[in-house]
Protein backbone atom coordinates (compact mmCIF):
# COMPACT_ATOMS: atom_id res chain seq x y z
CA UNK A 1 0.00 0.00 0.00
CA UNK A 2 1.56 3.06 -1.12
CA UNK A 3 -1.23 5.71 0.49
CA UNK A 4 -2.48 5.28 3.76
CA UNK A 5 -6.35 6.35 4.16
CA UNK A 6 -7.47 9.39 5.34
CA UNK A 7 -9.55 9.16 8.53
CA UNK A 8 -11.62 11.44 10.68
CA UNK A 9 -8.58 10.76 13.69
CA UNK A 10 -5.33 11.18 10.74
CA UNK A 11 -6.66 13.77 8.65
CA UNK A 12 -4.29 16.90 8.56
CA UNK A 13 -6.03 20.36 8.62
CA UNK A 14 -3.84 22.12 6.08
CA UNK A 15 -4.74 19.84 3.22
CA UNK A 16 -1.54 21.54 1.31
CA UNK A 17 1.04 20.37 4.54
CA UNK A 18 -0.27 16.60 4.51
CA UNK A 19 1.01 13.60 2.69
CA UNK A 20 -0.40 10.03 3.34
CA UNK A 21 2.13 8.59 1.30
CA UNK A 22 3.72 5.52 3.40
CA UNK A 23 7.42 6.26 1.65
CA UNK A 24 7.39 9.61 3.03
CA UNK A 25 5.93 8.49 6.50
CA UNK A 26 8.90 6.13 6.93
CA UNK A 27 11.67 8.22 5.76
CA UNK A 28 10.44 10.82 8.52
CA UNK A 29 10.14 7.76 10.72
CA UNK A 30 13.66 6.68 10.06
CA UNK A 31 15.49 9.87 10.60
CA UNK A 32 14.19 10.92 13.84
CA UNK A 33 16.01 9.84 17.21
CA UNK A 34 13.16 10.36 19.57
CA UNK A 35 9.63 9.26 19.26
CA UNK A 36 6.72 10.90 21.58
CA UNK A 37 4.23 8.28 22.17
CA UNK A 38 1.12 8.84 24.44
CA UNK A 39 -1.13 6.81 25.95
CA UNK A 40 -4.27 6.96 28.27
CA UNK A 41 -4.11 5.82 32.22
CA UNK A 42 -6.69 6.67 34.18
CA UNK A 43 -8.10 9.29 31.89
CA UNK A 44 -4.99 11.39 31.95
CA UNK A 45 -2.94 11.92 28.98
CA UNK A 46 0.43 11.22 29.32
CA UNK A 47 3.67 11.39 26.84
CA UNK A 48 6.96 10.21 27.40
CA UNK A 49 9.88 10.23 25.07
CA UNK A 50 11.18 6.83 23.27
CA UNK A 51 14.02 5.69 21.40
CA UNK A 52 12.23 3.47 18.76
CA UNK A 53 12.93 1.01 15.31
CA UNK A 54 10.69 0.14 12.32
CA UNK A 55 10.48 -3.02 10.39
CA UNK A 56 7.96 -2.42 7.50
CA UNK A 57 5.08 -0.85 9.23
CA UNK A 58 5.47 -1.59 12.54
CA UNK A 59 7.47 0.66 15.48
CA UNK A 60 8.74 -1.21 18.07
CA UNK A 61 9.53 0.21 21.60
CA UNK A 62 10.89 -0.99 24.22
CA UNK A 63 12.37 -1.21 28.10
CA UNK A 64 12.04 -2.46 31.52
CA UNK A 65 9.30 -4.14 32.68
CA UNK A 66 8.21 -1.60 35.35
CA UNK A 67 8.31 1.17 33.30
CA UNK A 68 4.83 2.66 33.52
CA UNK A 69 4.25 3.46 29.84
CA UNK A 70 5.30 -0.24 28.65
CA UNK A 71 2.98 -1.90 31.86
CA UNK A 72 0.29 0.43 30.53
CA UNK A 73 0.21 -0.24 26.22
CA UNK A 74 1.06 -4.08 27.07
CA UNK A 75 -2.20 -3.92 27.84
CA UNK A 76 -3.43 -3.50 24.37
CA UNK A 77 -4.55 0.34 24.52
CA UNK A 78 -4.87 2.74 21.75
CA UNK A 79 -1.38 4.66 21.34
CA UNK A 80 -0.44 7.97 19.66
CA UNK A 81 3.37 8.38 18.13
CA UNK A 82 4.77 11.35 16.98
CA UNK A 83 8.49 11.69 15.59
CA UNK A 84 9.46 15.99 14.42
CA UNK A 85 12.30 16.57 12.60
CA UNK A 86 13.18 20.50 13.03
CA UNK A 87 14.62 21.98 10.18
CA UNK A 88 14.37 25.57 10.95
CA UNK A 89 13.09 28.77 12.29
CA UNK A 90 10.77 31.04 9.96
CA UNK A 91 10.91 34.55 10.97
CA UNK A 92 8.09 36.98 8.42
CA UNK A 93 7.57 40.81 9.31
CA UNK A 94 4.90 40.49 11.44
CA UNK A 95 5.14 38.25 14.60
CA UNK A 96 1.92 36.41 13.03
CA UNK A 97 3.84 35.27 10.11
CA UNK A 98 6.31 33.67 12.55
CA UNK A 99 6.44 29.73 11.63
CA UNK A 100 9.03 26.55 12.22
CA UNK A 101 10.28 24.57 9.01
CA UNK A 102 9.91 20.71 9.86
CA UNK A 103 8.78 17.48 9.03
CA UNK A 104 6.47 15.24 11.25
CA UNK A 105 4.74 11.69 11.27
CA UNK A 106 1.84 11.08 13.58
CA UNK A 107 0.74 7.59 14.21
CA UNK A 108 -2.53 6.14 15.37
CA UNK A 109 -2.87 2.51 16.07
CA UNK A 110 -3.05 -0.31 19.03
CA UNK A 111 -0.36 -1.17 21.19
CA UNK A 112 1.04 -4.57 21.26
CA UNK A 113 3.19 -6.77 23.89
CA UNK A 114 5.78 -8.49 21.16
CA UNK A 115 6.13 -11.86 22.84
CA UNK A 116 6.83 -14.03 19.59
CA UNK A 117 10.63 -14.15 20.38
CA UNK A 118 12.12 -14.06 16.72
CA UNK A 119 9.79 -10.68 16.06
CA UNK A 120 11.34 -9.81 19.57
CA UNK A 121 15.05 -10.05 18.75
CA UNK A 122 14.57 -8.49 15.32
CA UNK A 123 13.01 -5.27 16.90
CA UNK A 124 15.48 -4.95 19.67
CA UNK A 125 17.83 -5.33 16.81
CA UNK A 126 16.09 -2.34 14.42
CA UNK A 127 16.19 -0.17 18.00
CA UNK A 128 19.57 -0.89 18.33
CA UNK A 129 20.34 -0.03 14.79
CA UNK A 130 18.24 2.86 14.71
CA UNK A 131 20.83 5.03 17.09
CA UNK A 132 23.66 3.59 14.40
CA UNK A 133 22.93 1.40 11.73
CA UNK A 134 25.36 -1.88 12.09
CA UNK A 135 25.94 -1.34 15.76
CA UNK A 136 23.98 -4.50 16.75
CA UNK A 137 26.56 -6.61 15.28
CA UNK A 138 29.30 -4.85 17.13
CA UNK A 139 27.63 -5.39 20.32
CA UNK A 140 28.45 -8.51 22.24
CA UNK A 141 25.67 -11.22 21.85
CA UNK A 142 22.01 -10.53 24.36
CA UNK A 143 22.39 -12.45 26.73
CA UNK A 144 18.49 -14.57 27.42
CA UNK A 145 18.58 -13.00 30.72
CA UNK A 146 18.34 -9.43 29.00
CA UNK A 147 15.81 -10.49 26.24
CA UNK A 148 13.70 -11.07 29.50
CA UNK A 149 14.21 -8.50 31.51
CA UNK A 150 13.20 -6.45 28.00
CA UNK A 151 9.59 -5.83 27.15
CA UNK A 152 8.98 -4.65 23.71
CA UNK A 153 5.94 -3.26 22.45
CA UNK A 154 4.86 -2.69 19.03
CA UNK A 155 2.48 0.14 17.49
CA UNK A 156 1.22 -0.84 13.36
CA UNK A 157 1.30 2.21 11.17
CA UNK A 158 -2.27 2.18 10.13
CA UNK A 159 -3.89 5.54 10.48
CA UNK A 160 -0.85 7.65 10.08
CA UNK A 161 0.35 11.11 8.31
CA UNK A 162 3.20 13.38 7.53
CA UNK A 163 2.83 17.25 8.41
CA UNK A 164 5.58 19.27 6.59
CA UNK A 165 6.60 22.85 6.18
CA UNK A 166 9.11 24.50 3.91
CA UNK A 167 10.71 27.13 2.23
CA UNK A 168 10.50 31.21 3.76
CA UNK A 169 7.73 32.93 5.53
CA UNK A 170 4.40 33.77 4.04
CA UNK A 171 3.95 37.48 4.92
CA UNK A 172 0.55 39.55 4.04
CA UNK A 173 1.69 40.92 0.74
CA UNK A 174 1.14 44.58 2.19
CA UNK A 175 4.21 43.89 4.18
CA UNK A 176 6.64 43.16 1.39
CA UNK A 177 7.30 46.69 1.68
CA UNK A 178 8.39 47.14 5.25
CA UNK A 179 11.90 47.29 6.26
CA UNK A 180 11.81 44.57 9.05
CA UNK A 181 13.91 41.67 8.50
CA UNK A 182 12.71 37.91 7.35
CA UNK A 183 14.15 35.00 6.32
CA UNK A 184 14.66 31.72 7.60
CA UNK A 185 17.56 29.94 10.13
CA UNK A 186 18.09 26.50 9.23
CA UNK A 187 18.17 23.90 12.09
CA UNK A 188 20.24 20.81 12.13
CA UNK A 189 20.67 17.89 14.43
CA UNK A 190 24.93 17.64 14.57
CA UNK A 191 26.88 14.75 15.81
CA UNK A 192 30.00 15.55 17.65
CA UNK A 193 33.18 13.36 17.17
CA UNK A 194 32.57 9.98 19.36
CA UNK A 195 34.48 10.29 22.99
CA UNK A 196 35.78 7.01 24.44
CA UNK A 197 34.62 5.60 27.61
CA UNK A 198 36.99 6.37 30.05
CA UNK A 199 37.56 2.75 30.52
CA UNK A 200 37.81 1.71 27.49
CA UNK A 201 40.82 -0.94 26.69
CA UNK A 202 43.68 0.80 25.07
CA UNK A 203 43.42 0.28 21.32
CA UNK A 204 40.29 -0.01 20.30
CA UNK A 205 39.46 1.74 17.45
CA UNK A 206 36.31 3.94 17.39
CA UNK A 207 33.56 1.18 15.80
CA UNK A 208 33.04 1.47 11.99
CA UNK A 209 28.82 2.34 12.94
CA UNK A 210 29.74 5.21 14.93
CA UNK A 211 33.18 6.60 12.44
CA UNK A 212 29.69 6.88 10.02
CA UNK A 213 27.51 8.55 12.08
CA UNK A 214 29.90 11.14 13.01
CA UNK A 215 30.13 11.76 9.50
CA UNK A 216 26.87 12.35 8.89
CA UNK A 217 24.56 15.46 10.02
CA UNK A 218 21.10 15.53 9.26
CA UNK B 1 8.26 26.92 45.96
CA UNK B 2 11.31 25.75 44.70
CA UNK B 3 10.51 22.26 44.96
CA UNK B 4 7.52 20.29 43.11
CA UNK B 5 5.43 17.75 44.87
CA UNK B 6 5.49 14.26 43.76
CA UNK B 7 2.62 12.74 43.33
CA UNK B 8 1.71 9.15 41.45
CA UNK B 9 1.65 10.90 38.04
CA UNK B 10 4.64 12.60 37.81
CA UNK B 11 6.85 10.37 39.89
CA UNK B 12 9.94 9.22 37.81
CA UNK B 13 10.38 5.46 38.39
CA UNK B 14 14.26 5.56 38.62
CA UNK B 15 14.83 8.03 41.34
CA UNK B 16 18.55 8.98 40.52
CA UNK B 17 17.20 10.40 36.98
CA UNK B 18 14.45 12.53 38.47
CA UNK B 19 14.18 16.24 39.57
CA UNK B 20 11.25 18.08 40.47
CA UNK B 21 13.56 21.43 41.15
CA UNK B 22 11.44 24.36 39.25
CA UNK B 23 14.53 26.04 38.32
CA UNK B 24 15.71 22.39 36.42
CA UNK B 25 12.42 22.44 34.83
CA UNK B 26 12.64 26.03 34.02
CA UNK B 27 15.80 25.52 32.31
CA UNK B 28 14.91 22.49 30.32
CA UNK B 29 12.15 24.17 29.26
CA UNK B 30 13.72 27.44 27.86
CA UNK B 31 15.81 25.93 26.24
CA UNK B 32 13.35 23.53 24.26
CA UNK B 33 12.19 24.43 20.72
CA UNK B 34 9.14 22.14 20.71
CA UNK B 35 6.64 21.20 23.06
CA UNK B 36 5.01 17.71 22.48
CA UNK B 37 1.05 18.16 23.77
CA UNK B 38 -1.26 15.03 24.76
CA UNK B 39 -4.43 15.20 25.10
CA UNK B 40 -7.67 12.61 24.91
CA UNK B 41 -10.00 13.16 22.32
CA UNK B 42 -13.25 10.59 22.27
CA UNK B 43 -11.23 8.28 24.21
CA UNK B 44 -8.37 8.33 21.98
CA UNK B 45 -4.81 9.65 22.91
CA UNK B 46 -3.36 12.31 20.50
CA UNK B 47 0.04 13.65 20.48
CA UNK B 48 1.23 17.05 18.71
CA UNK B 49 4.15 19.05 18.20
CA UNK B 50 3.70 22.94 19.44
CA UNK B 51 5.74 25.77 19.86
CA UNK B 52 5.68 27.78 23.12
CA UNK B 53 6.46 29.81 25.55
CA UNK B 54 6.58 30.08 29.18
CA UNK B 55 6.00 33.25 31.92
CA UNK B 56 6.55 31.90 35.31
CA UNK B 57 4.86 28.44 35.95
CA UNK B 58 2.15 29.24 32.84
CA UNK B 59 2.93 27.08 29.76
CA UNK B 60 1.16 28.99 26.57
CA UNK B 61 0.43 27.13 23.57
CA UNK B 62 -1.09 29.22 20.07
CA UNK B 63 -2.52 28.52 16.60
CA UNK B 64 -5.14 29.37 14.75
CA UNK B 65 -8.47 29.18 16.27
CA UNK B 66 -9.56 25.73 13.78
CA UNK B 67 -6.89 23.83 14.75
CA UNK B 68 -8.40 20.70 16.45
CA UNK B 69 -5.66 20.64 19.23
CA UNK B 70 -6.70 23.92 20.14
CA UNK B 71 -10.47 23.55 20.18
CA UNK B 72 -9.71 20.43 22.34
CA UNK B 73 -7.61 21.88 24.79
CA UNK B 74 -9.86 25.14 25.19
CA UNK B 75 -12.56 23.32 26.73
CA UNK B 76 -10.40 22.91 29.88
CA UNK B 77 -9.55 18.97 29.37
CA UNK B 78 -6.23 17.30 31.26
CA UNK B 79 -3.05 18.08 29.23
CA UNK B 80 0.15 16.49 29.24
CA UNK B 81 3.68 18.35 27.90
CA UNK B 82 6.48 16.71 27.03
CA UNK B 83 9.90 18.67 26.43
CA UNK B 84 13.32 16.66 25.73
CA UNK B 85 16.63 18.11 24.40
CA UNK B 86 18.77 14.80 23.35
CA UNK B 87 22.65 15.18 24.13
CA UNK B 88 24.19 12.39 22.96
CA UNK B 89 23.77 8.70 21.81
CA UNK B 90 25.32 6.01 24.86
CA UNK B 91 26.90 3.19 23.28
CA UNK B 92 27.63 0.28 25.65
CA UNK B 93 29.63 -2.89 25.09
CA UNK B 94 26.13 -4.78 25.27
CA UNK B 95 23.00 -3.53 23.26
CA UNK B 96 21.05 -3.66 26.24
CA UNK B 97 23.39 -0.81 27.87
CA UNK B 98 22.89 1.25 24.96
CA UNK B 99 21.11 4.93 25.88
CA UNK B 100 20.68 8.06 25.31
CA UNK B 101 21.67 11.43 27.37
CA UNK B 102 18.71 13.41 27.44
CA UNK B 103 17.23 16.02 29.73
CA UNK B 104 13.42 15.78 29.50
CA UNK B 105 10.12 17.68 31.44
CA UNK B 106 6.52 16.28 31.40
CA UNK B 107 3.91 18.12 32.78
CA UNK B 108 0.72 17.40 33.62
CA UNK B 109 -2.33 20.27 33.68
CA UNK B 110 -5.52 21.51 32.96
CA UNK B 111 -5.61 23.86 29.72
CA UNK B 112 -6.85 26.43 29.89
CA UNK B 113 -8.66 29.00 26.96
CA UNK B 114 -6.63 32.51 27.33
CA UNK B 115 -9.21 34.77 27.40
CA UNK B 116 -7.72 37.74 29.32
CA UNK B 117 -6.12 40.38 26.38
CA UNK B 118 -3.11 41.35 28.50
CA UNK B 119 -2.17 37.65 28.90
CA UNK B 120 -2.74 36.76 25.51
CA UNK B 121 -0.81 39.40 24.04
CA UNK B 122 1.99 38.69 26.88
CA UNK B 123 1.85 35.46 26.12
CA UNK B 124 2.08 36.12 22.36
CA UNK B 125 5.22 37.89 22.94
CA UNK B 126 6.55 34.56 25.25
CA UNK B 127 6.02 32.33 21.66
CA UNK B 128 7.69 34.24 19.72
CA UNK B 129 10.39 35.45 22.12
CA UNK B 130 10.72 31.84 23.06
CA UNK B 131 12.28 31.02 19.13
CA UNK B 132 14.80 34.22 19.41
CA UNK B 133 14.66 36.66 22.34
CA UNK B 134 13.91 39.78 21.14
CA UNK B 135 12.30 38.94 17.86
CA UNK B 136 8.51 40.56 18.82
CA UNK B 137 10.02 44.29 19.00
CA UNK B 138 11.74 43.72 15.70
CA UNK B 139 8.44 42.87 14.17
CA UNK B 140 5.84 45.38 12.73
CA UNK B 141 3.02 45.71 15.55
CA UNK B 142 0.21 42.79 15.80
CA UNK B 143 -3.05 43.74 14.45
CA UNK B 144 -6.51 43.31 15.95
CA UNK B 145 -7.51 41.20 13.35
CA UNK B 146 -4.06 38.94 14.15
CA UNK B 147 -5.27 38.78 17.94
CA UNK B 148 -8.53 37.43 17.23
CA UNK B 149 -7.30 35.10 14.47
CA UNK B 150 -5.22 33.54 17.12
CA UNK B 151 -6.24 31.01 20.11
CA UNK B 152 -3.97 30.96 22.98
CA UNK B 153 -3.69 27.95 25.37
CA UNK B 154 -2.20 28.19 28.75
CA UNK B 155 -1.32 24.76 31.13
CA UNK B 156 -0.21 25.73 34.56
CA UNK B 157 3.22 23.89 35.83
CA UNK B 158 1.59 22.11 38.70
CA UNK B 159 2.16 18.25 38.28
CA UNK B 160 6.04 18.31 36.73
CA UNK B 161 9.32 15.88 36.89
CA UNK B 162 12.19 16.83 34.91
CA UNK B 163 14.36 13.56 33.72
CA UNK B 164 17.93 13.42 32.87
CA UNK B 165 20.59 11.04 32.10
CA UNK B 166 24.51 12.11 31.56
CA UNK B 167 27.91 10.54 31.40
CA UNK B 168 29.13 7.49 29.58
CA UNK B 169 27.62 4.24 29.38
CA UNK B 170 27.17 1.96 32.41
CA UNK B 171 28.23 -1.84 31.25
CA UNK B 172 27.86 -4.93 33.26
CA UNK B 173 31.34 -5.29 35.26
CA UNK B 174 32.59 -8.03 33.60
CA UNK B 175 32.45 -6.36 29.89
CA UNK B 176 34.83 -3.72 30.94
CA UNK B 177 37.26 -6.42 29.44
CA UNK B 178 35.70 -7.19 26.44
CA UNK B 179 37.45 -5.88 22.83
CA UNK B 180 33.85 -3.83 22.13
CA UNK B 181 34.18 -0.47 21.34
CA UNK B 182 32.13 2.08 23.69
CA UNK B 183 31.23 5.76 24.23
CA UNK B 184 28.84 8.61 23.30
CA UNK B 185 28.45 10.63 20.82
CA UNK B 186 27.29 14.27 21.75
CA UNK B 187 23.86 15.57 19.69
CA UNK B 188 23.89 19.31 19.62
CA UNK B 189 20.89 21.72 17.88
CA UNK B 190 23.18 24.01 15.42
CA UNK B 191 21.63 26.95 14.06
CA UNK B 192 22.69 27.41 10.82
CA UNK B 193 23.48 31.24 8.94
CA UNK B 194 20.19 33.40 8.76
CA UNK B 195 18.99 32.87 4.95
CA UNK B 196 17.51 36.45 3.73
CA UNK B 197 13.83 36.08 2.86
CA UNK B 198 13.21 36.10 -1.79
CA UNK B 199 11.65 39.05 -1.45
CA UNK B 200 13.57 40.90 0.99
CA UNK B 201 14.24 44.64 0.60
CA UNK B 202 17.75 45.09 -0.45
CA UNK B 203 20.05 46.92 2.37
CA UNK B 204 18.26 45.08 5.26
CA UNK B 205 20.23 43.94 7.96
CA UNK B 206 19.68 40.37 9.47
CA UNK B 207 17.74 41.34 12.52
CA UNK B 208 19.81 41.40 15.72
CA UNK B 209 17.90 38.57 18.07
CA UNK B 210 18.73 36.30 15.19
CA UNK B 211 22.24 37.02 14.65
CA UNK B 212 22.77 36.36 18.29
CA UNK B 213 20.59 32.83 17.99
CA UNK B 214 23.41 31.94 15.03
CA UNK B 215 25.85 32.82 17.36
CA UNK B 216 24.57 30.19 19.87
CA UNK B 217 24.64 26.56 19.20
CA UNK B 218 23.31 24.60 22.06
Amino acid sequence: MDQLPVTKLNKVRVAKRASYDEATIHAILDEGLVAHVAFVQEGQPIVLPMVYGRIKDQIYIHGAKATRLLKQLKQGIPACLNVTLVDGLVLGRSAFHHSMNFRSVNIHGTARLVDDEQEKYDALVAITDHLAPGRWDECRDMTQKEANATTVIAVTIEQAAAKARTGMPIDDEEDYVLDHWAGIVPISTAFGPAINDCRLKDGIPVAESIKKLTNRSA
